[in-house]
């Protein structure tokens, strides 16, 4: 089962390494992991999506987790009601036969170009999974050069 | 220096663990990771901001990096045409008082609300950084409860 897992953790030196660290040990692939910077600069939240197979050594990782000396908290989203949310880049081959055709394309997926020239175009898009995966989909008949995603992050609407 | 590493990996168990242990073990702490799939779902692409004191070391590392048996490419962008972007997630406090101050500082900054009701919206916004901080400062006065950033990602333009 799919899940996302948001950390706050303390900004220190090595913090990741030893998060990365404590999935891989465990025979977890990392999915998708983001970290960015939060309200208070010497805090960041994680997030990381992983398929757990097995549910009890997810429950162990995220109880090692929460005894590491940077974790602030650790929250497992899955169970509760969240907004998922990613950004991707995708680099566009352009000509004037199909020009028309992408902007129609990106409009129906409030996607835009934000660099371009008459060869190429860069697109930016966001959105959940399922409407990026859709996107990428129709862009392939474009025949994408590049893509560039951000991973996952989520915030707990609750 | 801040530097933008473009980082194509093999996406293989335990790749991530070892490329941010390469980094800690030097001493860098990294401003900013993001890791995602390409269009070849066995290869993902990690995208790393780093402020390298001594560039020397910093040489060294990428060096290393490129000998990791699941590194297929190393692109330093720092020195070449590139777009960096980031996606935000904000959960803003929300009245009547401000609902419509609001809705005007997210049109200036292209940001939409994605999920609202009368107390609370969450904000989804996308840019650069300079961008997300500007809007990030205005949005402060709105005392916003909690913010997610996915890292930067960036897109060769060369």
């Amino acid at each position: 089962m799919k899940h996302t897992i948001s950390v706050l953790v303390e900004n220190k030196f090595g913090v990741l390494a030893r998060i990365s660290g404590l999935f891989s040990a465990r025979g977890f692939n990392i999915d998708s992991l983001t970290v960015g910077e939060t309200e208070d600069k010497s805090v960041s939240r994680m997030t990381i999506i992983v398929n757990a197979k097995d549910e009890r050594i997810l429950e162990q990782v995220k109880k090692q987790l929460n005894k590491l000396i940077d974790v602030i908290t650790v929250i497992d989203l899955t169970k509760k009601d969240f907004i998922e949310r990613e950004l991707v880049l995708v680099k566009v081959s352009l000509s004037k036969m199909n020009k028309v055709k992408l902007e129609a394309l990106l409009k129906k997926y409030s996607a835009n170009i934000i660099k371009g020239n008459s060869k190429l175009a860069v697109v930016e898009a966001c959105g959940e999974e399922q409407h990026l995966e859709r996107l990428l989909t129709e862009l392939k008949e474009f025949g994408y050069e590049e893509l560039t995603r951000t991973g996952v992050i989520a915030i707990n609407t609750e």
